[in-house]
């Protein structure tokens, strides 16, 4: 039920079809890079299981494969960047480069992105920080699929948040989540499984609880973190909507049940208060706090504690956020990446189209 | 069981202790309505029901009264600030006002503190930047009551983050939530009523499940917000984690198991790695990523459209952070603030040794 690709072949390919579609060889190498870091990284709904998702938008004329990326509005430590509907996955690490920029002169920066489009998964943008000894904060407003506590409506998107901090001989800190229970990508693999989800992770279209992985086509709705208000959803419907207003009020991008969808075939809102999706950088120099060599010292003794923390009975160890995705990227580079069989053949079909091979 | 003050009351009451420990009167003060903010919006476990723990720090030498604060370090947009072992109630608007004042001057500003001691709640240092048309951000660590995901040992707090971002007309948003499923403060309510916790609060000293609202007092732990991992318990693990980091191994405060506990018998835990408790907080202004009347009219749009999100059945209306601590404010201000009588008794306990009235 599933191919296996070196990340050397899904790069090259995720290469030629951005390529395809017109992006220049610089964008079309970094869009790859981006998107097929997630499957390298074990994130498989983010990877090239959506390549045929962009090239639909781009279809559509919703992604600008030639964008003009610019800054629109900057202050020492700030700026907004517009993304000219170019691809998130360019669109992102030029942004998280202005921060960094920002950084270096202010100590810290932070950016503000709108008219985005979908930018692959947080953590490989909050991580280009983390050569510069800064720390990386990414996140990103998305398509409404989420209903806060007390609604049946849906209203922010899984709104993801990562956070990268850097160790001395410790293998840096990698937080990247979605601000949900469950993300979006965990009831596609239950679906193709047909299997049920946990209770807690989706309502139906009433706000009653369901294990059904197909509710969201029947107009349900996934759960904030915390899942009901008693496990603290509220904080989860906090979080997202933070992500959501940093993302896209500050940017001037469209915000909440207005956030584009990503599928193509999904009209787009009407009366949109903004510009296409928003996104939010930050970089923070870790020597604008304290000298560097002590803060990574400190980060290593961190690290090391909280790995030797007691496992409870049935657990081995207890891992430090980042220890599972760099653990599977090292398994993947070396022997290669598993891609489902719905996925390689969709893959496939857009090799044929575009005559190229995969 | 109750008995019912008016914020006069408690605010001068306070002020009176502080002023016996030997705050100036400025610090007795900005101390006394710190921590009445917390009564006053309806967070009582971090109001009056704390004094006499803090007199208790006070007198076993863990909290100076008269501390000199100041910046350490500093660049553009960031400071480290050392809080002297100065009540937290007055260190960390200190810190939020270099922040603020960074602001002004870069765009946005941000500050880690050390050797701090509990601030209160975090949500009233956040909201400092409101009336500058900022977005405040406040967040601490605290005493290790959290097991991490997979773990049975306490090495976290209940590390709070309050986030607050002003509007036009409408009231501001303010979220303000311990990174935890439920904070320590609804455990002790549980514990007055001799009730049992709901499944996914709190284990057993083996990392079982437990609805035993005692259970901290017997080696249990706290669980991260999200509960179990299936229900994204990592992730409130990794939250509560970057709150530990930024407040503590930025500034170099004490950090994870080895942050100083609150309750002054208990011993303070061997080789600190750092001073005292840490913070962490940031301004941005508003006008740094757009026109300010733009933003604060975009922010009037966001909350409108989700106070309108269709409530689920049995549910009035969806409510937006800060709508319940600000209504709660309001009625509290008008008609007294109900203090249990252990806290009553608690009070008077305090009267009486100092000789003050009540």
């Amino acid at each position: 039920m599933e191919k296996l690709y070196s990340y050397q072949e899904l790069h090259r390919f995720t290469n030629d079809i951005f390529t395809a579609m017109g992006c220049s060889p610089e964008h079309a190498e970094l869009a790859a890079r981006v998107l097929v870091s997630a499957d390298l990284r074990g994130i498989d709904s983010h990877g090239v299981a959506r390549l045929s998702g962009y090239v639909r938008l781009w279809e559509a004329g919703r992604i600008n494969a030639k964008p003009d990326i610019r800054i629109v509005h900057e202050t020492p430590s700030t700026a907004v960047v517009d993304g000219d509907s170019g691809l998130g996955l360019v669109v992102a690490p030029y942004a998280m480069q202005v921060a960094i920029d920002k950084a270096k002169l202010a100590g810290t920066g932070w950016v503000s992105v709108r008219n985005s489009n979908h930018f692959g998964i947080a953590g490989i943008h909050a991580m280009m920080a983390l050569e510069h000894q800064m720390i990386g904060m990414a996140m990103t407003n998305a398509s409404a699929l989420v209903a806060p506590t007390f609604s049946t409506e849906r209203m922010l998107g899984t709104n993801p948040v990562a956070v990268a901090i850097p160790a001395g001989s410790q293998p840096p800190f990698v937080a990247d989540m979605a601000t949900t229970t469950a993300a979006n990508g965990k009831l596609e693999i239950l679906q193709r499984k047909n299997a049920d989800t946990p209770l807690g992770w989706v309502q139906d279209k009433d706000g009653n609880d369901s294990t059904d992985a197909n509710i969201l086509k029947k107009q349900g709705a996934l759960l904030p973190l915390g899942s009901d208000r008693e496990h603290g959803s509220h904080k989860g419907y906090a979080l997202g909507s933070i992500v959501d207003i940093f993302s896209a009020v500050l940017s001037g991008a469209s915000y909440g049940p207005w956030a584009p969808p990503f599928p193509a075939y999904v009209p787009m809102p009407e009366n949109m208060p903004g510009k296409g999706l928003g996104h939010f950088f930050g970089a923070m120099r870790v020597d604008a706090f304290r000298p560097a060599e002590e803060f990574l010292q400190h980060m290593d003794n961190w690290i090391s504690r909280f790995r030797a923390a007691t496992p409870a009975a049935g657990y081995e160890r207890v891992l430090v956020p980042g220890d599972p995705e760099r653990e599977m990227e090292s398994v993947r580079m070396a022997e290669g990446i598993p891609v489902v069989s719905s996925v390689a053949d969709d893959l496939q079909q857009l090799a044929d189209r575009f005559s190229l091979q995969l």
